[in-house]
């Protein structure tokens, strides 16, 4: 039956599949299905119910691999495929499912696997994927201020680990944990009852949590601002406003006329 | 009597009082009031009194109804009337409170219900009305943005289902709970509670809680600037600068002079 | 002696010193003298030092009492004095500090009433004068988003009051205590601690906390937004940028030169 | 065999040296590795390892005070040198690092002083430096904001000191205790214990916290929208965008055409 079916043809049918507007819902279904899936298992659920989950985990495993292949035969050119990050990023999730695990000993570990499946959800919807792309581009106009403020942290980390460790080891035992002290001091939780720990040693240690804040507010601010300016004058490079246009449109007919004349 | 009266003239009357500026100002003022007796009633009241808010109440359910009517009636095209989302709006509140609700049983129904009459103030007063159109104009550009935060909330949630439950089912017992517990994390509420806990048993989560704060403050940092730049396009599109028409102007000018030459 | 001197000379003189620069710093400084007596007041203090504060208490009123009456003076239109809101502001200041009030009864009102003084530092740099005006100009646009804001608090504390109070009198007995709550729930301060309390009673009230927190902080974004792109808009209208100013010329010499053809 | 080297080789030399790449990531690795040698002394450390930090620590000294020294000579003219903030804050920080101090005593000391070489990462990366100077040029459109703010706090610190010390004297004992008090009630820090204390004894005290709260948030947002505003008009005034290049370019090309008719 199938040697009836010639290879192009079976091509031109995933191919003509691939682009269904219906077949990319019921990939974005299934994967919502994986998830809910995922999200079942946290609740505590009778043993035989349990066999049916698994059952449903590798259809939906099934269903990804088949769905990745006809992805990868409709693509013209096989090697442009992997150029996609999407698409490698796919494929990594679909082989990692595909590792049998032995379910007594690392059930935990299959289950984590398991979850990278929902952020399929992002591949599968391209607004997700632009709105990640462009959050990837403004990673790096922040790299630097993010690196000035673990330099503050670091710094405030080591005055901080020196002197209050005698006070209180659990919050200022050494520099680790004397950084996520501060960055708990950062998101204000419990911060005055850290604060007036350690006044009632040093009366004057308020400088050091406030001064603290304030760089941070302050160098954070300005990151925020700079991007915005940032992000403003790339979008001002894109395309002029229609007032800008309309400026332009109305020289082009007088340089025509002068030229008339 | 009423005979006297043709029902052209009752029209005529209705919508001299509809367009009084008067009238206006009294209907805010009974939505007003009708709030404050919704206000009172969480108060404990004598049961004397209690008597004189029914009363009240009733004669604000009339007033409503009244008004509804004059403004359905000074309507020209019936059907245009409920095309206006306020209109059904206001028509539903006011239908909804002429159910005869069985005070004993369903008292708290009944209050619950007429607390949606303060809403009216939002369709009484023009100002408050374009406001909230303009809100829900933005909401479609953080719809994404919203989708993408909660597979982040879904995944992270997964992930300390599995890993947590055994240390507090409280804070992690299903994906719900969990989901309930990362948010508390967002909002910084006690979240270094939640966190030194796990940390006694794995002393790595605080990876867990830093990332998941810093992917979302980051998500959410985006979204903001990404809504304002969109508004502040959508401004672009609208009028001209003063300056810009300035130089509209002047180049009208120029070209009415090349063509004069 | 005084006969000697004629009035206008006086007046010179007054006026003179009222734009000497060195003046304008020497009430400043005793602005902040001031300020600062109120300040040591709040400190345990010998009651034989008492007796010198009071004295430069008088002292410190003696002199805002001159300094007001030179302003006065030196102002031509007498009138026009009082129309600015910065000298009535002055003026009442002085005026109040004037009233004797018996320091056995009335102590705490009459300390409260020389905290005031401080403003006058406001009212005393330009800098901080123009700082106000601006706040103030930028009220009107938050009015209405501030009502909508009540409204929402309003009718949550309405639903809150009647559901939660069997639960909790003291966080939700009237709506008035209700909106308090509320608004310790919007700055996240132990939010929690009133959600779970709700929770074991009405395990879906999380709904109401978190469908609050979102339409609040949505509101309040939104209100952002407007604000920045209004006061962007105003600053547009102010004066053209350098690069439309560059435009604008070029547009000059080329309508000059068209009309010497 | 230095007799042999002239002086103008070695600085030729030493010129090459500093305006390698190699060297320069050098210097920043040194600082980083010195950086790291501050944070392992915050951890308990075996005393035969302590030798080892103190003989890397001195290695490290050396280093600085060879590159700062190259520095030195390399640049032409000396007198130059020190009028870079930067340069001067280098050699304050290897010139402090040089001062021997008894380590038993002061050994607190010595250490946060070190703490100080981690700062030299921000003058070695050109990146930092910018961003560091940029925050610098923000601080003065700040300065009148964050008085008004301080004259906010005095106020109300005054105002709660006078009223509220019998109740608390922990949190309102004198003006200073008052005002880091109120910096805790704005970061929302347990702000309703404190609240709810007063409120005990005067039960109209939320009146005093809520309006602080307005106005802290009200003049710190707008303090936020004045610096963006400022920052984008600044921006304005550096380069045309390229629609308005383009419009200039156009202009250009009419004026030449009508001066050719």
């Amino acid at each position: 039956m199938i040697k009836l079916l010639s290879i192009e043809k079976i091509q031109t049918a995933l191919y003509k599949l691939h682009n269904n507007k219906i077949f990319e819902y019921a990939v974005i279904a299934v994967i919502i299905f994986s998830s809910l899936l995922i999200g079942v298992r946290t609740y505590d659920i009778d043993p035989d119910y349990l066999t049916i989950l698994q059952i449903l985990d590798a259809l939906v495993t099934i269903f990804f691999l088949v769905e990745i292949s006809v992805r990868f035969m409709t693509t013209e050119n096989k090697k442009r495929f992997f150029h996609s990050g999407w698409n490698v990023f796919d494929t990594l999730i679909v082989t990692v499912s595909l590792i049998p695990i032995d379910q007594s000993e690392y059930a935990l570990l299959a289950r984590l696997i398991r979850i990278f499946r929902v952020l399929r959800l992002v591949s599968a919807i391209p607004e997700l994927r632009k709105l990640i792309s462009a959050l990837v581009k403004a990673l790096p106009s922040m790299g630097y201020v993010l690196m000035l403020m673990f330099i503050l942290f670091y710094m405030y980390a080591a005055v901080g680990s020196f002197i209050f460790e005698p006070i209180n080891k659990e919050l200022w035992g050494d520099i680790a944990i004397s950084m996520l002290t501060l960055f708990r001091v950062v998101t204000f939780e419990d911060w005055t009852d850290v604060m007036y720990e350690t006044m009632k040693v040093h009366p004057w240690s308020w400088v050091y949590y406030l001064s603290f804040i304030f760089f941070n507010a302050f160098v954070f601010l300005n990151m925020m601002i700079g991007i915005v300016i940032e992000k403003m004058q790339a979008e001002n490079y894109e395309e002029p406003s229609i007032h800008e246009q309309d400026i332009q449109l109305r020289l082009d007919r007088i340089e025509k006329k002068i030229d008339n004349l």
